[in-house]
């Protein structure tokens, strides 16, 4: 079978293995519309697990989920000056709204005469169509904060586009927070970080770099944004949530304004914070490995898949006799169980498909096995196997998987902190950036000197890091002061560079 | 406040009480963009409480959830014929992909530059870019079924919008399942119909005839229409949920085939299936009163709801020591309980807000009751209220809430069954409509005589009823034969004509 046939391998190309990956683990594929991806169901129920652990967050942290148009007027993309520099640019624009039989051929064409009044773009993001709503929502102090959240598909057309990385339709989250104060807008800002890098790091097993962002990294209207960064196999970087600190900008540009306590007017705060589809794919280059996907415990919707051996019915039967009581055990405990007892593929065949899959625990029983009161037991993150007794078997494999998911997060995070290395000096730092990986530097601040490095080297200040990281092996020195590696100027603590995704 | 300015009693006029209803409750609102809704976080909420239920549905019956593009190529909906009869028309076109600054203003303008080669449609439905997509899926009869959910935001530009019943933009799900016999296709198609049915009967307490669409009825494409209808309590018809069998109407159009087990390439069959937030308008025209929402407690996302009366902290927290161990038992048993302790509003305003909203139960509790150990509790559907101890309470709500579910099934069915009356005569027809409600009646069979129906009363066929309906008080005759009212045609039983939203 074409599916089967092996993965190129990472160290042949990363990129291909990538693209393979994410088309034969039945993730992902190409649709009929340029750049619009298709999440195939096996894709979709990960997703589905990412949504669920992060809905489950926000709304203990006090938000609630809403819904707001998919169109926004042109218009309202040039209120805010910044943002419309940042965003309105390459974007869906909708300007007519009937299709009509052609006159000259069996198919339809554009009704000339349904030409909107005015274009409406597929939101690229929602923050003006929010804050639109917000003005008729807002009044008094009474009625802040808003702490919505929601759900949906969003659009920037992307020339080039890869599978969940940068597609022109992706999923997503979007918060959009209004407040009273300054302090209480920033507070949201940063509690959002911390509940995405809890979330990044227990559940989909990938440390984070807890930061804010430089000026020109800044998201289009933001004063402030704060970020997660993830570092993949390859050693370049991944943005894998943002939440922003957006001043009272968008307040401003929608007249929003409400009655304080002490009786005057004032302009509301803002947050808006959101990961999106591309979670997958730092999910993907963080873990898999040249067999495949490999998923941790806490995200996959499979966690453990039995397949009995058998050629006869009355095999299968008797192996059943064992492997069903145990499925059942460990669903009760929660445990996402799958018993394969198809007679349709080898069991040679379902073993690499659901390596491929990286379902994290294998369970494998034979008439030996029946014999012996055994299992053989597989991991997917070690490839490694072990034939054990049936006898307490469970509470191993409820434990091995807690141990997986552990592993896998030491694994990624050993990885990140081996290839995060300090440079000092700009020369070294054009030979370094070549090999990858996070360089922690000095820079001056300026968006010149962040500039000239780009375009000398295409690296990026991933984020100014906070100081609770955990950043590098060596003696941190770190938030120590010290001068640009350009300029010689002063700093004040080491930035992180590294080429992105 | 303007917000319990009294609503618009039904009797009154029934139209301006919904349209109030739904913007008092917190449910909805209009947005900046014609006929597209801000769906507002309580009606959110209710609208989560219908997906989880649906879904948990779908995936009992084995399906599985996937994600398909927004965009739709112009020239997909014109490969089957009827389907762009039906549907074409009226939909949002993308046919440019940037915007740029305005070289004459501040603003920003369509780039003509960026012109799409081929047209981009926002999906109204999307069985054209689903079967686009399948047909890369399926080669063998080992790869069907397939059976695909999709949740997701669709659009059909509608010249009259009403907030949930018919918007531009609404939210949905919509099943696309493929199979290998036109009797699979079938019978998956009536089985959703039956999940719509009892979704729609037990957890949103609104009975619905199951039937069939009549050809003039049906979806375009669609070799036969599955419905529930229900009835409003202004006696139109709403219907609640569509399953449709297709045929091999879409396999045919985007050339999907399959290799049988006989080795023979066959057109696969198909069926799709949808639910929408107009269910939102549904819930509420069937249950709420002149006092605003009343929810049945299997939706509601606040079931009770507990409010101190209290002047001083000290009282206050006096009620506590009796509330919220009542409170936390309750949610321990999975009862959905707020707490309301704020001295912003007075009891009166969270009274009324609270019947506004439709929480099915609320609990009150004085200084009194705290004295004589007692509680007052009231329901919602009824609007009546009782003092009762404060032993036992606990499985006196929870029994209560079951009590309540059932109540406002049997209140809605009782109305229906009361408005539906066996019609035999096309005059005594004509008059009988004018009084709203569903009317069973013979009819030829023929689209002639449906349309000229509808010409002349704006009435239509709902469906053709199913025999394990319960459709009338008296002597049930329905599904007798008889002679059609307009034409004397004969007639295999009688259909449920009424005027439709």
């Amino acid at each position: 079978m074409a599916k089967f046939s092996k993965l190129t391998s990472r160290s042949e190309d990363y990129s291909k293995w990538y693209n393979e990956l994410v088309v034969k683990a039945d993730l992902a594929e190409q649709s009929a519309v340029r750049g619009c991806m298709v999440i195939k169901p096996y894709g979709y129920a990960i997703w589905e697990k990412i949504q669920a652990e992060l809905d489950r967050r926000f709304k203990e942290t006090g938000h609630v989920n809403a819904y707001f148009p998919l169109l926004i007027p042109k218009s309202f993309l040039s209120r805010e000056a910044e943002h419309v520099e940042g965003f309105a640019k390459e974007c869906a624009v909708v300007t007519h709204h009937r299709l009509k039989n052609d006159p000259n051929g069996k198919g339809v064409i554009v009704d000339p005469d349904a030409k909107l009044e005015e274009e409406l773009i597929i939101r690229p993001t929602s923050e003006t169509i929010i804050w639109s709503t917000y003005k008729n929502w807002i009044s008094s102090y009474r009625d802040l904060p808003i702490l919505c959240n929601q759900w949906a598909n969003v659009m920037r057309w992307e020339m080039r586009t890869r599978l969940f990385l940068r597609t022109a339709e992706f999923l997503w989250q979007e918060g959009h927070t209004a407040h009273a104060t300054k302090e209480e807008a920033i507070a949201e800002a940063e509690k959002m970080l911390g509940v995405y890098a809890e979330f990044a790091e227990n559940i989909m097993a990938i440390p984070v770099i807890k930061g804010v962002k430089s000026p020109n990294e800044r998201f289009a209207g933001a004063l402030d944004t704060y970020c997660i960064e993830a570092m993949m196999q390859d050693g370049k970087a991944l943005q894998a949530g943002t939440s922003h600190f957006l001043g009272q900008n968008f307040a401003k540009s929608f007249d929003v304004q409400f009655l304080s306590k002490e009786n005057q007017y004032e302009y509301v705060w803002a947050t808006s914070w959101g990961v999106s589809t591309r979670l997958m794919g730092a999910l993907i280059m963080t873990h898999s490995d040249d067999n495949g996907l490999v998923l941790p415990p806490h995200l996959a919707p499979i966690q453990v898949v039995i397949v009995p051996i058998f050629k006869k019915e009355e095999d299968l039967a008797q192996l059943m006799t064992k492997l069903q009581p145990l499925a059942d055990h460990l669903k009760a405990k929660g445990i996402r169980v799958k018993v394969d007892t198809s007679d349709k593929q080898t069991p040679g065949f379902k073993f690499a498909d659901y390596e491929l899959k990286g379902v994290p625990v294998r369970l494998a029983m034979g008439g030996r096995d029946l014999e012996n009161n055994t299992i053989e037991i597989a991991r997917r993150d070690t490839m490694t196997k072990e034939t054990l007794s049936l006898d307490g078997i469970e509470e191993h494999i409820i434990n091995l998987l807690e141990q997986i998911q552990q592993n896998m997060y030491k694994k990624a995070l050993d990885f990140r902190l081996a290839n995060t290395r300090e440079v000092n000096s700009y020369d070294e730092f054009k030979e370094e950036i070549k090999k990858g990986g996070f360089l922690l530097c000095h820079w001056d601040g300026t968006p010149q000197t962040e500039e000239k490095i780009k375009n000398d080297t295409k690296a990026t200040i991933r984020c100014i890091p906070s100081k609770e990281n955990i950043l590098f092996n060596g003696n941190n020195t770190i938030f120590q002061e010290g001068k640009c590696m350009v300029t010689g100027k002063p700093s004040k603590q080491r930035v992180v560079f590294a080429i992105a995704y």
